[in-house]
């Protein structure tokens, strides 16, 4: 275990009715000029952005909204929302949505305060000053974004995916009911279970030994993942079922578990230049890429992917055949991802080769990626190749 | 799964060397004027009071001292406490130790700005006002004080143990740094184990259903401390082992493991009695309790009782047989009690029936005590003859 430091603010707030709770929440922390953050009519259409603009009218709180934002979501509406910020003397964001829409918020909280171009901090060629704080109401169990540190945004010229991480964009708040997830198609609810399987598994995979106790807690969610995400499918109004994902959903990615580890990383940054190129659902990339990738880095440590393969698949075969039980764990995962109908091979998005070497150079344009195996443009274009 | 809120704001500070941080995270709080509080000597030998003062020392931070905290910590010392945080301006409390120490400065830091007796707090009659910070850095695994929003304090007169909590004392920052706990003789090493079991059980066994991800958490959690406690006694110095230890005791009590769930909390009450008249420690006191709570309460959800035994035992008798696996499963947790060389009956301690009605009616002066199976005084004291 690696030295760490632990720290995630974000007050929880979960359950039915939950949102009913949001104006009040904002006004305890002392805010009344909001910036509400959000999709399409999708939240028009269950009424939430109802309840939320009312509850928001009661307790007296002006508001301007930002809206449109789709998934892979785009650079240009962040600088439309830190006008909109600076115009209206904003002090608070709200984004009610999944992924997409807390991260246009967290860009928007840091670029209002800073200087220069926003997109200068997703290059690594600066850091913001201060940041707006911002609240969410969760709509899909998926990115993890309700309660973590980091977004990320995709710059349309040239498109280009990247990060920005900071603690500065923990959101003061997360709402989380569950119901509110009810309407998700089965395809969104797949692909957010897929993310934040991905979630757990870059944290899983790891060279820092002696870290059992996350390990434990790393597969606990995992299976949980992979016992609900079939059941949530199956039964998209079932409280509990939704529950046990969101839940999940939001530790994975909240910096718990990964605490005295480190992560690795590169599939998501692999899957980031599928996604960025081809507007793939990120879930649909990952559970393409994930296992092309374990297919490729495996041998760095068999002893780490026969464990996952037991402790999380329950794989039972003679541990002298260590190469058959990891096997079979990928095919275990291949098998779950299939279950919930998402592709495991880029031919079934239709997807070539095309732009295999192209994304590959892409990837590793600021060196290369991942900590379980180094990975350079060659290496990303075999796990590409790997996943035809 | 019912509606919760959770919210810790504690920065966790772990891993070698870090208690060097101390003084630079009380200068980044903005504070300047401490009131240190720790044990006897133990933190001196070891060294760390000498590391803790020269740290303060080199960042100009005005200290003064409350030492002598001993176990099942007592009120006198708060009110002593509470006067010199009066009489010296004092903005920030720092304390040095295991949970008496932490639950010393959690009386304290809710006493100085509330005009009455601070034991109204205890005793439900009075809610703080304003709480002074603290921060925490912690010399056992056990308690879960340095994370938690709560401590328990006991009162001389009549030997009354009582417990206040509240979000304003969870700790500002706790310094965990596993080395620290190399010095601990395998006796405390081991009462430390029971009392974070305790606290994962405490949690576990709820009527509450669909509560499967915190479940698996919980279970992750126990299996880590039956893994680790034998081995870390056996190989006190060994970093690994006292770190898994000591990452689970702080989350089996940060409130992260009871979210969406009701936790019984009688086997603890049962306990207070025993150590508030006996001076046993606590994690011995919850050794004997626990498993005749078990006892007593299982039929009130055997299934639940039946998850216990599989899923933390490896108990792997035909389900059919239910009553067997639960008693196999209570075997085993007692097993492990004697593995670490704990009591598992009260004549081990020497203790007889004698006070076996008072404890039972003081257990509970206030209603009955538990959530799982509501105890009443005649219920405590089947406990008690359960354990004898």
């Amino acid at each position: 275990m690696i030295n760490f430091k632990f720290y995630n603010p974000s007050k929880i707030i979960f359950g039915k009715k939950t949102e009913e709770d949001v104006a009040k929440e904002i006004k305890s922390l002392g805010k009344s000029r909001v910036l509400l953050v959000y999709g399409g009519g999708s939240i028009k259409k269950a009424g939430l952005y109802d309840i939320v603009v009312n509850k928001l009218k009661e307790e007296n709180i002006f508001f301007c909204e930002l809206s449109g934002v789709q998934p892979n979501p785009r650079l240009a509406l962040v600088y439309e929302g830190i006008k909109l910020c600076r115009e209206n003397q904003i002090d608070f964001i709200l984004a009610v949505g999944g992924g997409s829409v807390i991260d246009t918020a967290k860009g928007v909280s840091v670029g209002v305060h800073y200087d220069g171009d926003v997109w200068d901090l997703f290059l690594g060629k600066g850091r913001h000053k201060n940041a707006l704080p911002l609240g969410s109401i969760l709509t899909i169990a998926a990115a993890g974004s309700e309660t973590s540190n980091s977004c990320v945004i995709t710059k349309e010229d040239g498109l280009e995916k990247k990060s920005y991480a900071t603690a500065d964009v923990i959101p003061k708040f997360a709402i989380m009911n569950p119901e509110l997830t009810y309407s998700l198609p089965a395809y969104q609810t797949a692909c957010g279970c897929s993310d934040i399987l991905a979630h757990l598994m870059e944290r899983y995979f790891t060279h820092v030994t002696h870290v059992d106790y996350t390990d434990r807690l790393l597969e606990a969610s995992m299976r949980t993942v992979i016992d609900y995400a079939p059941l949530a499918m199956k039964n998209p109004t079932n409280y509990d079922y939704r529950a046990e994902i969101m839940w999940v959903g939001s530790l994975a990615h909240n910096g718990l578990l990964n605490t005295g580890r480190i992560g690795d990383w590169a599939s998501h940054k692999i899957e980031h230049e599928l996604s960025g190129i081809y507007d793939i659902a990120h879930g649909a990339g990952l559970s393409i890429v994930f296992p092309a990738w374990m297919k490729y880095v495996y041998k760095e440590n068999i002893d780490r992917f026969v464990q996952f393969a037991v402790k999380v698949f329950d794989v039972n075969l003679p541990l002298e055949n260590k190469e058959e039980i990891i096997k079979e764990g990928i095919n275990k995962l291949e098998e779950f991802y299939k279950r919930i109908d998402l592709p495991v091979y880029l031919h079934e998005v239709d997807i070539d080769d095309k732009h295999f070497k192209e994304m590959a150079a892409k990837c590793c344009e600021y060196g290369p990626v991942g900590e379980f195996k180094k990975m350079y443009a060659p290496d990303v274009e075999s796990v590409y190749n790997l996943a035809k």
